[in-house]
């Protein structure tokens, strides 16, 4: 199964994609799509979106994964980064995909093992979960451990059901 | 000119078409963009920007305008508004229009005379600048609102070209 995760943002909207195959992963490929704080808004969204459109068409991923936004008190910050947050799950939609949400703890506690973790132990444990893969930054590995995060809980839901099946059976 | 209002929103989301020849408007159409609240964000996202791309297919404007968002303390709903107004901007500049933006405030003021006008106030002046248009509904109101907002504006700023040119001329 070919796994995208996505770390929404309006000026970095971080990808990476992975491989599962059983119990083992392997790097595909990750990048970073720009808009440029420049023009306005509506151009930008449109710039992210044409961007991701590409890395679907490119790499096909069978699912896709977006980390759950923070909100905070910064009204103004939660709104621009919903927008964001917007195009990523539209793209994968378009694409036929259910697009799992995962909060950043859940993403952390997963790839790391603790849900408080630095980003500098991420993309250290990204590195090591994906060896050889060249990450094209922060945004970059946050989103390939939030596809790593998403491949094992569909491997935990999948044994769930293979097990409830032997029981049934 | 044919100009689109557009007033964003997850469930519903209103939009409304004028004609502007110089100082008269006319209604061409409104309607309501809706989306299931019983399924997923990405696929609520995706039917939205599938209806509103239809309208744009539909009715070809020529200029587009969307409303501010209000933020408030509601992070939670400021992060929904602004997954919905993320497609809003988007699909305007996908036609490669630009996208005006306008507080709910000017929008009143513009329509109604006042900043802080009651909905049944807007919907009431729609009517009236609208002679015979059946409006869909208060979202596609609010819409209509905006895209007479954004002639005003853009008459406004017409007119003003013109004094410049004929005071440098």
């Amino acid at each position: 199964m070919r796994v995208i995760g996505i770390d929404p943002g309006l000026r970095n909207l971080g990808w990476g994609v992975i491989d599962v195959h059983g119990a083992r992963i392997s790097h595909v490929a990750n990048g970073i799509c720009h808009s440029d704080s420049g023009t306005d808004l509506a151009r930008r969204l449109a710039a992210l979106h044409a961007q991701l459109t590409e890395v679907f068409r490119l790499h096909a991923p069978e699912a896709a994964a977006v980390e759950h936004t923070f909100v905070n008190k910064d009204a103004v910050a939660t709104l621009k980064l919903g927008q964001a947050r917007g195009i990523a799950l539209l793209v994968p939609a378009q694409f036929g995909l259910e697009v799992g949400e995962y909060a950043p703890n859940a993403v952390k506690k997963t790839v790391v093992g603790v849900g408080h973790a630095a980003k500098v132990q991420i993309d250290h444990m990204v590195r090591l979960h994906l060896p050889g893969a060249r990450i094209a930054g922060a945004d970059a590995a946050d989103a390939l451990a939030i596809a790593i995060c998403h491949a094992h809980h569909c491997q935990s839901a999948g044994r769930l059901q293979d097990a409830l099946r032997r029981a049934a059976g």
